[in-house]
């Protein structure tokens, strides 16, 4: 068995998320999974470095898959760009180790979300934006974030279901910038819970309105209350810009990685 | 009556060009007028500085119309925005003198086309690229754009039938640049043919690939024969991005142009 690892760019906009479901064949991953069972003639699974929501784009998503084929990296790169869809694109293939899986090896990620902070529109880039006209005060916002960086409980930033899975993650940075007519977030961190980061650009959007107060974030976080946090912001504005792994030396060196 | 400027931006992909028609709706022109027409009330008719071909998007469109109106210039951008479909966009909206007109007072234009030079597909930018992954040699595209600049009759490159109307154009500017994967042409010029931005970077391609010389343009133009000249590339590369007038003071000044 041979393992790729791929990078894949996709408009998330007609899809129901990157996971597979039985109920909808309209998912990344349920066409990348057709798509390669067709291309090599057993039924193929491909796993992502996570899971993005109906409607959240990607630059930089990262998945593998293990099949026997005789086809090179280029051919199957080649191969997946004629038969996707126009709105996925494979970046790249490369064969890794056996063992390695976009998952459980993943070490980091970023994330952009995208706010048009005008009420003039944006033809070219309205998908991937979120239109937010109101005044806002980067600065008010920048020291929110600030709160934010750092190891935490963030149960109070996901509509995830309280269950036994923890909730403390790290984010490394949060990047605040005006670009034009836009402010974009971008969040680096470990890994993040299911809608925390479109919870905390609501929230980092609070504070910039002046709607509360930069300091309020330590209180929510100390009570780790859903309601207590900003709203959940629209998926469209969100992009998965990579995914970092260590070194490929890292998985090949150890014993248990080696092939 | 007041006379009231719009630049306004779309995506091309789903109509029928600019220029309203009776056989489709699907163009920007007859958008725009059945929504003015709705706005105050009374048929209203739009002047664009130029059509663009069905397929091509604007960045910076400028277009006029005249109306008996008491909406301020805010009210009528504002309104037009909300009820526009999401690929047409109104940046800005200005009252002009009454005799101004978009297309005759035009001092200049700037188009630019977008070649995707590579195999690997840009999910995000896919509508507004054309794909041509073969090696480009930048350097010989500048030397032949070098011959096209200048005041010249631009006969073979255009699609239009012979007729009494002038060939001769002035192009001040080719820029081409490499930006990532990307070769981006700038056209910036007093006005262009039919196509003949299209054909010049099909021409201009054909330069980069060394499928004909750089000094092969002068030949071209000298016999005038639109098949010497290269091919017509698609119009989902080109963009309008700006429309040049003279400074608001000339029409203004001049009794002609006086309210």
């Amino acid at each position: 068995m041979r393992n790729f690892k791929l990078i894949l760019q996709y408009e998330g906009t007609r899809y129901q998320g990157w996971q597979r479901q039985i109920s909808t064949p309209n998912t990344i991953q349920g066409r990348l999974e057709a798509l390669l069972t067709k291309m090599v003639n057993t039924k193929t699974e491909i796993h992502g470095s996570g899971r993005t929501d109906a409607g959240v784009h990607a630059l930089g998503q990262c998945a593998n898959f293990h099949a026997v084929t005789d086809m090179s990296c280029a051919e199957i790169c080649a191969y997946m760009n004629r038969y996707l869809p126009e709105d996925i694109g494979v970046i790249s293939v490369e064969e890794v180790p056996e063992r390695f899986h976009s998952r459980l090896n993943a070490v980091g990620k970023t994330y952009q979300y995208r706010v048009l902070n005008t009420e003039i529109p944006h033809v070219f880039d309205r998908r991937y934006v979120y239109v937010f006209p109101a005044a806002l005060d980067l600065e008010a916002m920048t020291e929110a974030a600030g709160y934010l960086v750092g190891t935490h409980d963030f149960r109070a930033f996901t509509s995830a279901k309280k269950g036994k899975k923890s909730t403390v993650r790290t984010i490394e940075d949060i990047h605040i910038a005006r670009v034009n007519d836009e402010i974009r977030f971008t969040y680096s961190g470990d890994g993040f819970l299911f809608h925390m980061i479109r919870i905390v650009t609501g929230t980092l959007l609070e504070a910039g309105t002046g709607e509360r107060k930069p300091a309020d974030i330590e209180t929510i976080m100390d009570r780790g209350v859903r309601e207590d946090a900003g709203k959940l912001v629209p998926a469209r504005g969100l992009t998965l810009m990579e995914v970092r792994y260590n070194d490929r030396s890292f998985y090949e060196k150890k014993g248990k990685w080696k092939r």
